[in-house]
Formats: C-alpha cells, structure tokens, sequence
C-alpha cells in the first residue's frame, strides 16, 4: 500500500424528506444562489421542495447548466455572483450541475483568467461555499472535488480537482430519482461500475480493504442495478444505488493504489466523435481492455471473478478471467447499454480523428502501468467495434 | 436504509514517514500541547519523531494519561491548557490518550462543571482544535467523535460524541505498530473486529453496502490478523490492520442501520470487576450473545457465515449459524483471547454484581431490539463462563 492523505468533510443528509434540511443547512443571512440545468427539476418535484425549504432565504437562480457543461454558460454565473453578491450557491441536479458549480464557486473569488483554473491548473485561494441537492446518482461529484468542463470554442474538456470545492454538503434523497428515465438510471449504475473497475481492476497492491470496498460496490450495483429495472419505486433499491454511486467515486476506495482511468479517457472521445451517451463509451471500452490488458490485469481479474461473480475457484485461470469478462459485458447489456460500437450503428471511420485527439490531448499513455500508447487504443478501438 | 446524517472531517495522514506532516499540519504560530500515556512512545521513537517534526513550534508537554483514561487526570490537562494559553492539543498515543484529548479539549472551553459534558450530555460550544499520532490501531477514536472517561472516585465510566471533537488530522504510520507488545496487536484485532460485528450481526436492513463494506473490514481483519502474529514485520499487514481499525468505527458501515453493542455494555462490566482486558471481554461475551440470540440474528448470522466464512450455502440454517459461532471463537482464540470466564481462572461470584451494575446504569434493554434484559445478561453470562 502506498502513502496517502484522505480528506472528505462533505455532510451528507440521506434519505427520503431531506431537502428540508435545507433550511437550516444555509444560515439565514446568506445571499443564495441557485443553480440548476435543463428545468427537469420543475417537473419532478425538486425545484419545488427546494424553494419551499428555502422560502426564508433570499435565492437568485441560474438555469441552463448543460450536460458535459460549458466553460462560457459557467462564466455567466459568476457574473451574477459578483453583482449579487452571493455567499452560498446551492446546485441542484446530478453531476453536471454540480461540476459546473464547482468551477463557478472558484472562478467567482479567481484572481486573473479563470480559464487558467482548468487549462494551467492555477492554484485555487478561495471559493464560494456551495452545497448540492443530487438528483441523479451516477458521478460522485456531490462528495469529492473534481470537476469537468467543456469549452467548445476550444474544443477542449478538461477537469480540474482542489480541496477547496468539495460540497459543505450534499443531501441524497433517493425518492428524487424516481422519475427519472429508466436510461439515465440503468447508465448511473454502469458509470459508478466503471468508476470503481478503474480503481480496481489494476494488479495486487496489498491493499486490502480497498479492494473488498471496491468489490462490495460493485457487487451491490449488479444486485440492485437488476432490481431497479423491474422495481422503480422500491425505496430500498434506490437508497442502495444512490449511496454506492456517492461511495464509488468519493476516493475511499482509491487511497494508497495505483488506479488505470483508461476506459474514461478513451470512452471521452467516443462522446466527443460520435455523441454516445457517456455510459455508453464505458460499457464499450471496458470489455475490450478488460480482454487487451488481460495478461497484466490477470491476478485481480481473478480476484473479480471469484470475489463479485462467484466463479468456480477450481476453473483454470484463463476461464476465469474470460467468464469474468463475460459476465461484465451481460450486465452492461442488461443495464441497456450494448457493448459494440457497431451496435450503435457507427463506423469506423473515426477511428483515425479519435486516435489524432487523444494525441493531441497527451494522453498517449493510459492505464496504471502507464503502457497503452495510441496504437494500444485503436486496437482497443477496433476490438470495440 | 434509515435517513442518516453522516459527517467526518478529519484528514488522514496514512503511511511510513508522515509523523514528518507534522512541521506543517499545525500552524508554526500555535502553542501546542503534547499529551501522551505511560511513556511507551519514549522507547518507540515516535516521542522523538514528533519533537523533531515540531522544532519549529512552542511546545508543552502532559504525560501520565492512564488506559481508561480518568476523569481527574483530564482536568489537569485542562488546567495546563488555560494557564499556557495553549491553541492545539497534539495526542500521540492509543485510544485512551485520544479519548482523553477529546474530554479536554471540550473541557477546557467549557463554561461550567466539565462533568455535565459525560453526565449530562450538556452541549459544548467550542474546542481547542486538536490532531493526533495514533500508535495503537484499535478503538478507531482516531477518526471519529466519541469519547469514554471514567471516573473511579464516582465509579462511573462514561461516553460522550460531539461533532466539535472530531480529530483536525489524524497520521497513521503502521511502522509505529512494530514494536507494540503481541498482545496488544492481538487485542487491537479483536477489538476492531467486534465494533464492526455491533454494527453488523443484527437483522437484515437493505442496507447493501454498509453490510458488503462490514464484511471487508471483517475479512481482513481476519486474513491480516493471522498473518501479523507470524509476520509481526510485514508493512503491508500492519497497514492493513491500522486502516481496517479505523474504518471499523470511523462510523461509515453504521449509517442507516441499527446497532447492537449488548457485547461492549456487558465486557465493560467484566473489565470492571475482574480487570479483563477490554478485547478479552468482547472474546468471550460476543460468541454467547451470538448463540443467544441466533434465532433474532438468524439471517444475518447466515449471511455472515457464508460471506466472511465462505460457509457452504447448501448447508442448513442452524449448521451455518452453529460454524459462524464456532469459527468466530476459533478466531478470538487463535488472537490469544480465549472465549470463556473460566479460562481466565475467574469464577462466577461477580455476576450478582455485575448484573446490579447494569441495572444502576440503566443498561436493562440491550441489543438492536433493546431485548436483552438484566435477566438475560445474566443468562449470557453463564453461558459465557
């Protein structure tokens, strides 16, 4: 195991009811900004619990945080944060609203270009204090401190991560998932899966808690990711996979380990060429560096299959490993996402921009052993198809 | 699930070397104060590891806090606190030390009798910010807000939890865990091991995760337990050891559920009257709480012998429940607990006592269904010696 510094003061309220903890979760005197994206919020209830707890507050609103948000519609909220002088922001829906709001809260108190935050990773000296109401369980955003934004202009997606952009708090209430698409629910699961696979799935590091953490993870998202499609509205179900979705990306679980991130980085271009749904690039790269890494990944391969599929542990290593990768793909197409590019209906004729991008983008040496050069990715690439 | 709030601030400083953190984990400007037990960290080297990281910094000391930490002795560190104008408190040291760091640093901003902080629960306003050394990976005090004092002069042994109290950072470096005596690793390992069987062998509770993450901590408990009796030098094990301690009662698996701890009330009584130590306590009371109860506990009781003892599941119930039972003593007893009174060549003439002392406690409805009643403890008791 590896040195590490583990930090996470996010409050969490969890549980049906809990948005009226907003009431006394922002101090009466502060001027609350509250930020949201595409107006589902208005539809399922949320928008209205929220403005009910806060109606002793003052509240200004943004609106308009799109998926995979964008640098500019960002920058327009710190505008209306220096003019209103606002001391709280409050983000309501999943995880691109809240990345979002983590790049507002910092730019808003940013000395200098705040484009430097993402592109130079400037050093961050403040931020506005922010919570999070979450309404779709699948990036972790609501308790860790990183953020992803997109400027188009640029054709850039960049990330960036500082202590001081961790929520003040979170308030999980699995109820406000109910309504969403059953697709958005089944890609939640498959992203907070991979997100734990990335952490995991890497070579034995003599850190056993994170592995048995990271394999409980994924083992309740195969059990009650099944459940949720048939059950919708079982309470329990819900509770569990919103709280696995927070817990697989919170950085419990990755202290003191080498982690790969390759299926993400590679999965980002799918999104960018050809506009899959994030959950889908994952369940169409993972497979296939699953089976590309196979040799180097074999130990904890092994491991995942005995420990979260219950596979025979008298088969030979090489069944294992295959009936592993199997199962894997079974889940993600039962979650509805099918695991070939071609399924989607694409060509490869991509492939070549995709490769050129990830180039262009450094990331010409993925995976935890830093070993996947860009000739690795188009193989995995054409695997995938 | 329940609704929970779950909150922990405290930074982790995990690995060899991080006593070095120190220099700059407190502010150069603050006037700390070290306090630590008998003076073990003396013959360790940790002592002069932290007078070394705080060259830079005004320093006092205050030695001499007792396992069980007492009552009187706190309020001497207090005193030291107010009259030096202290501003950190740094604890180096086990659970005791830790705990009493937390009684004094409420202590002593404290207006009023710092008694009614234990006795009557009184709300504390403030507290000097204090971090710790952790030396002895047990009671998990480290990265949580609980606290137990005793006071013999009133023979009273009593608890309080405030989120004020909550360690600022906590270092935890497995190589201080070398040199502790065999015994106490062991005890450490027991102990851990029972906070998290309190919070988990009660009834199912769809709560998916806290159940998966408490079956981790426990299989590595039991995996590393065994290798660090014949491997008292692998980093990797103490390390895993130290982190399991701490998770074990950092309260994450206790979210949502009900707990159990009818083992810790009535061991604390056998500490009390026959000066067991309090991991040979939870050994020889746990297993009779386990085959008292089995029929309430029954079906976590199966889920527990085939996840954590991979009990084969085509077994009848009462077969898994009895080789739970049984394989959870052969563990205590392979940590060198043995799991009966008469073992330690105690006999029964206590029990009166000790079943009057719960009732003057007010500890008459014990357990998740607040079902164990004096009469049962006594029963437990017996079936314990």
């Amino acid at each position: 195991m590896e040195n590490f510094i583990y930090y996470n003061p996010t409050r969490i309220y969890f549980g049906q009811g809990q948005i009226t903890q907003l009431s006394h979760a922002i101090a009466k005197d502060q001027k609350v900004l509250l930020i949201y994206g595409g107006g589902s919020i208005k539809q399922n209830g949320v928008y209205d619990q929220v403005k009910t707890a806060l109606a002793d507050h003052q509240v200004t609103e943004f609106s308009g945080i799109e998926p995979n948000p964008e640098y500019e519609t960002c920058l327009k909220a710190v505008e209306l944060i220096k003019q209103n002088k606002i001391n709280f922001v409050l983000a309501v829906g999943g995880g691109s609203v809240i990345d979002a709001t983590k790049f507002i809260v910092a730019a808003a108190k940013f000395k200098g270009d705040a484009w430097d935050i993402l592109a130079k990773h400037a050093d961050i000296t403040g931020a506005v204090p922010f919570g999070c109401v979450l309404t779709l369980p699948a990036t972790g955003s609501e308790m860790n401190s990183g953020s992803v934004i997109s400027r188009r202009a640029l054709n850039k997606k960049l990330a960036f991560m500082h202590e001081k952009v961790f929520p003040v708090f979170s308030i999980l209430d699995p109820e406000t998932t109910y309504t969403l698409p059953a697709r958005q629910v089944a890609n939640g699961v498959v992203d907070a899966f991979v997100h734990v696979m990335e952490q995991y799935l890497t070579y034995p590091q003599n850190a056993q808690l994170q592995d048995r953490f990271a394999e409980g993870i994924l083992s309740t998202l195969i059990e009650e990711g099944e459940k949720v499609l048939t059950h919708p509205h079982d309470y329990d179900v819900r509770a569990n996979i919103m709280w696995a979705a927070t817990l697989a990306l919170n950085t419990l679980i990755s202290q003191g380990v080498k982690t790969d991130w390759a299926t993400h980085m590679i999965g980002h271009e799918l999104t960018a060429f050809y506009g899959l749904d994030h959950a889908q690039t994952l369940a169409i790269i993972l497979p296939s560096i699953m089976e590309y890494k196979k040799d180097k990944k074999q130990a904890k391969l092994i491991q995942y299959a005995e420990r979260v599929w219950q596979v025979d542990k008298t088969l030979d290593a090489e069944t294992k490993v295959q009936i592993a990768i199997e199962k894997t793909r079974a889940f993600f197409e039962k979650m509805g996402n099918p695991t070939k590019i071609s399924a989607y209906q694409l060509s490869q004729d991509k492939f070549d921009d995709i490769i050129n991008n990830l180039k262009d983008n450094g990331l010409t040496a993925l995976g935890e052993h830093a070993d996947i050069t860009p000739e690795d990715s188009l193989k995995i690439l054409q695997m995938s198809y």
